[in-house]
């Protein structure tokens, strides 16, 4: 049974916390304005005043928080991690940033006797209440092996990518090719569509050769029936393309296609959809033609 | 067993044409410079002089050329089908070509007598040799009815999408998701391998989740493996794009993605590159960067 300080305890970071209750591990977090989910509270959850705190008590630290700046101000801000970090404490960062200060980030935390690895997940709210989560792991083999049987209590398929960003990169990838998969499908049935044929049909159809996509079965679906609930919300679908194409920059790499669907999530975060699943792009796309994909 | 003229004896044509001979039908076609293939002869196929000469020989017509304009000089050229075409006689176009023109042919061949089906394929040659086409087929109930034992002797999968013109609208949506789907895969992974991390590991670790697609898999594969041989040949899928992007200004439809994806094989084209197998797309869009994916 582990120490554990886990920072993060939003709609992602609770159920995961919750398994490595259920699992018998000793959980502490920083304590906030608003009181400790009950939930937490009851399994044994501790609070405590800050990071440096948390991390005074732990054998692990996780984080799970929204943004590069977020994890840059739990670990290294006034009463950060670091402040308070025990020799050898392994360090998850479990949040989607950017790759290249994610390699910042390691070095720092190894300079003060710290074991990093970076570790976002993919699969989203359900993957999370159900332990299901996809994981994508940056570390080195002796930061893995350690973080693996914790990672093992809340995700399914983990992935040991490579070195110190490489998770980091790998989710980067996952959320291009999730994107621009949403743009393919959205172009299609809308083709489908306004030409006057069955989209539904056409899904069918198309899933049974080279076009099959989890996407085009999924959100597919969700096109056809205009079922926009997240999901996985548009808004934070900009902040993991923003990395992207902040991350593109830096490595003079052209992305036009993730560019452009960028632009996509945009004009829909511009008619009140940043909260619309990420399905909801198509929408982008009805606008700019003036035609809604009809079912039939 | 049925009368059967078969136009267009190419790459696709030939296993297809095959098999309807094993299956015991009687078939024709028409004369060409060139010989006919001896496999094809040696099973019983005969040659006569013009498609009308094939028409008023045939119950059941078989197109199977490249484009938009040569089902038209086949159909209603000079010595065309229209002019030996039996009452009844079942006219089935299984080229890829413009919907809505599509629906101008269907209309014709309807009032000379005849039944008009569109059923374009998806599978490549491979699907051709191994009758393991998929169909996308736009007719009447009645057309399709008659058309479907013939078309199940060289597809597996056969789906009647709608009316006459909805064979050809699902197809062009299927390549236009299909290339849209490359771009999404070649933007992930050059992304990927550019900060640093194994594509390879990469690529089976987004296969477990959302960004799962067929293209992933398979061109996923061949972009690491750099293998580019076709496979399906870029200049086809500019053909097919141009469908797409003249069909959507017919319909007033805005597709920036396809019209992208088009910009890119035309990158390739101007390398070189329009025999390349389609995943070669991301060769595009490694000159932009001037850098390569990194096998590990």
């Amino acid at each position: 049974m582990k120490k554990i300080g886990f920072i993060g305890l939003g709609i992602m970071g609770r159920p995961m916390a919750g398994h490595l209750l259920d699992a018998g591990h000793e959980l502490v977090t920083v304590k906030r304005d608003k009181p400790l989910v009950s939930e937490l509270a009851d399994m044994g959850m501790r609070e405590l005043d800050s990071p440096a705190a948390v991390a005074e008590a732990s054998e692990v630290i996780i984080t799970m928080v929204p943004d590069t700046s977020d994890v840059e101000q739990v670990l290294f801000g006034e009463q950060g991690v670091i402040e308070g970090l025990q020799p050898g404490t392994l360090v998850i960062d479990m949040s989607s940033i950017a790759p290249l200060v994610t390699q910042q980030f390691s070095k720092r935390i190894h300079e003060a006797g710290g074991v990093y690895v970076d570790a976002p997940v993919s699969g989203g709210e359900g993957g999370a209440i159900n332990a299901a989560l996809t994981i994508m792991v940056g570390a080195t083999e002796e930061g893995f092996a350690r973080a693996k049987p914790l990672l093992e209590i809340m995700g399914k398929t983990i992935t040991h990518i490579g070195g110190h960003g490489d998770g980091q990169t790998c989710k980067v990838a996952n959320q291009i090719v999730v994107a621009l998969t949403i743009e393919a499908v959205s172009e299609g049935l809308l083709f489908a569509s306004r030409a006057g044929a069955d989209v539904a049909k056409v899904r069918e159809s198309l899933l049974g050769g080279l076009a099959q996509s989890k996407i085009l079965d999924v959100h597919g679906e969700r096109m056809i029936q205009r079922t926009f609930d997240p999901g996985f919300k548009i808004r934070l679908h900009q902040k993991d393309l923003n990395l992207a194409l902040e991350g593109a920059r830096s490595l003079n790499l052209a992305l036009p296609g993730t560019a452009n669907v960028q632009q996509l999530f945009q004009a829909c975060a511009a008619h009140d959809g940043g909260d619309w699943d990420h399905a909801g792009l198509v929408r982008a796309l009805e606008t700019l033609s003036n035609y809604e994909i009809a079912k039939q």
